[in-house]
């Protein structure tokens, strides 16, 4: 039965790209210095032209180039030091053909001028005359006044999670506050007549407590969103359906993470079903495969399996994009990882991402096996591999990309 | 001279080994939701074995092993159905010789069993009697009580960032609240007579908004930092000593982003030194030659280049260590990296370290070159190359690994 259900299931991939709700969060003003990560909901255009003026990258002095042609250790050009600009302020003075003007790095470049000098390669053996004693060429020593970025021209992108230079670049050109989508509030219901809140101290026999949704919360918040953690629902029929209804109202998306027997996960497909659209039953993933997506009015709800590892491997590949997707980001922020050759034979079945945890030592990668039922399979793991779809497993030896756990 | 100056440099790795402040952040409790990469203080271990009991893995019958062997599709084993056990609940009843107890995934193995067969290998012909298809071998369908975690056994380790997992596995052990070291307090102090802050609409002749104190910001929060941006200093003499001396009671670490030119390096290079110790002044790589390192008693402080992209180059590489190691983490978390080629030669001096910035597309790495005035030239990239200091340049071609902006 298990294999069927695998052939039949879609892949990570065809569910990415099949499920798409229009869904979008709305789109808010932010202060730059609460903009980190923050996806912008259209592109920033640059009010002026940046830097604004044209200045030395050099200490040394603007000249004219064609003042300098020739110049050499053993010839130096002569010119007249006609002045100095300050830092910060305009020029007093323009550079006269046989000149130079003293300009430190970051000062304006003054009029005439169409070259700067490193200092390095000048003396002033007399006073008030420079001697240069290499050549440059028009441009050298010096950034144009529209060089980082043109007046109207592009700042940031829309869709693309604001980078430390990005929130540089908008400050240097005034832009002190960004619109951009409001993170995505996604509520997190957890199910089962077993799983008691993690405050609990004395579990009763059977009870769980409930660690699915503190670790869902938190890959939430790492995908951008804003994640709530809306309680414990029990297995009572009904009682999803009810919560479900309860929620949807204030989510841009629901995760169910489901109670893990068969009831419990029919239960689940049963109050999905009832409020919207089952887009898929089944991944082709492992761990994984009775993941649930629907559109209930527009609001993306996941069904997650019910043990805590397959959950979290789920969310990874699926919810994540989706959150990512809400506040307007196509493409996710890469993940950190590595690469590092298997320690042993990964077998894998055909047509299913199969999703192993490794242990990194040095440049080998070490399967973690164990039940999906065990949490600290996951903690214990640096990262995890991915097998693709096709393979029947990767040989110990292979060179794997392995996503590390951040 | 500049080929002098990197001579006598410090390599980036010379300076994080050599360069080791005391100083570590006071430790605060923090409930779990808030604990998402902050830094345990000390181990957590669990105060009790987790699941806590033996529970079933698949949706199935309790048995004892023994009474499965030999079973088959064509001579099955039968067993008498004795109970069920209930999610959540004690079981009411325990497994006889020959007899079978239904328990769901996740349910506690009733006494007298020591295997699980699952539901997909069983057949109910007759009520009250259970077909056993294929044989089970002990433990298998369940996970034993202490097989996620034992008694006092380790849930997170010290000194590495809380991921996702970690904290599912401190829910499940009831752990609520953790230790975990403050968030440093990361001072950043501008100087320039010629920097103006990012709200001035408009710029005066040669000034330029404080684009870096954003973008360093940001980056250290993205280092688990708590980031001041404490205004801007002018080039005045004892300016910046006096500023240094106000911040640095409330500082666990201080960032001083430099003027640019020759005179407001020297400046800053003497306000440091007037108090405390400079470490090294000077960093073997490109861009970033000109950063100070000092211990100004007991507190850290990172002088940074002038130009905004030398800043942030040198403060990825040597600030955010820095930062997670006042919070007790000597190994940053992994940052995003991928594989790609150079699509030209990259040259490179000997004996320095090049960061290069580089815009992918596909897998080929193109790098970006421009002055380091330009922040665009680090907007536009998508990472960064990193060519080692005994490397004289790369040829197109080389497989090389791009650090990802995110």
């Amino acid at each position: 039965m298990s294999g069927r259900e695998f052939f039949t299931a879609l892949t990570v991939a065809e569910a990415l790209a099949g499920f798409r709700p229009a869904r979008r969060t709305a789109v808010e003003r932010v202060a730059l210095h609460a903009a980190r990560h923050r996806v912008p909901a259209a592109a920033v255009r640059s009010p002026a032209a940046l830097p604004g003026f044209a200045k030395a990258t050099v200490d040394g002095f603007a000249v004219r180039a064609a003042d300098t042609y020739g110049a050499s250790d053993g010839l130096p050009a002569y010119l007249d030091l006609a002045g100095a600009v300050r830092m910060g302020r305009a020029p007093d003075v323009r550079v006269p053909a046989g000149g130079a003007v003293a300009v430190p790095t970051g000062g304006v470049l003054p009029e005439g001028a169409d070259a700067v000098v490193m200092v390095e390669h000048t003396a002033e053996t007399m006073p008030g005359t420079i001697e240069v004693t290499r050549p440059v060429a028009p441009g050298a020593g010096l950034v144009r006044a529209d060089e980082d970025v043109a007046a109207g021209g592009g700042l940031v992108p829309a869709g693309r999670p604001l980078r430390a230079p990005d929130l540089g670049l908008l400050a240097a050109a005034g832009v002190t506050a960004v619109d951009v989508h409001a993170r995505p509030r996604v509520v997190i219901l957890s199910t089962g007549d077993e799983v008691v809140p993690p405050d609990t101290v004395e579990l009763g026999p059977g009870q769980v407590r409930d660690a699915t949704a503190s670790a869902l919360a938190a890959l939430v918040a790492d995908a951008g969103g804003d994640p709530e953690v809306a309680g414990i629902v029990s297995d009572e029929p009904g009682a999803l359906e009810a919560a479900l209804r309860a929620v949807l109202p204030r989510a841009d998306l629901v995760v169910v993470s489901a109670g893990s027997s068969v009831g419990a996960r029919d239960e689940t497909a049963g109050a999905v079903a009832a409020l919207g659209d089952v887009f898929c039953h089944g991944l082709a993933v492992k761990p994984g495969k009775p993941t649930l997506l629907a559109d209930c009015g527009g609001v993306p709800v996941v069904g997650l399996p019910g043990n805590p590892l397959s959950a979290l491997v789920v969310f990874g590949l699926v919810g994540g994009p989706l959150v990512w997707r809400l506040a307007g980001c196509e493409r996710p922020p890469p993940e950190p990882s590595t690469r590092a050759r298997l320690a042993r034979d990964l077998p894998s079945a055909a047509g299913r991402l199969d999703v192993v945890q490794v242990v990194l030592d040095g440049g080998a990668a070490h399967p973690v096996f164990g039940p999906s039922a065990l949490l600290s399979v996951l903690t214990r793991a640096d990262g995890h591999v991915v097998v693709p779809e096709p393979a029947t497993g990767l040989a110990a030896g292979t060179e794997v990309e392995v996503v590390l756990h951040r």
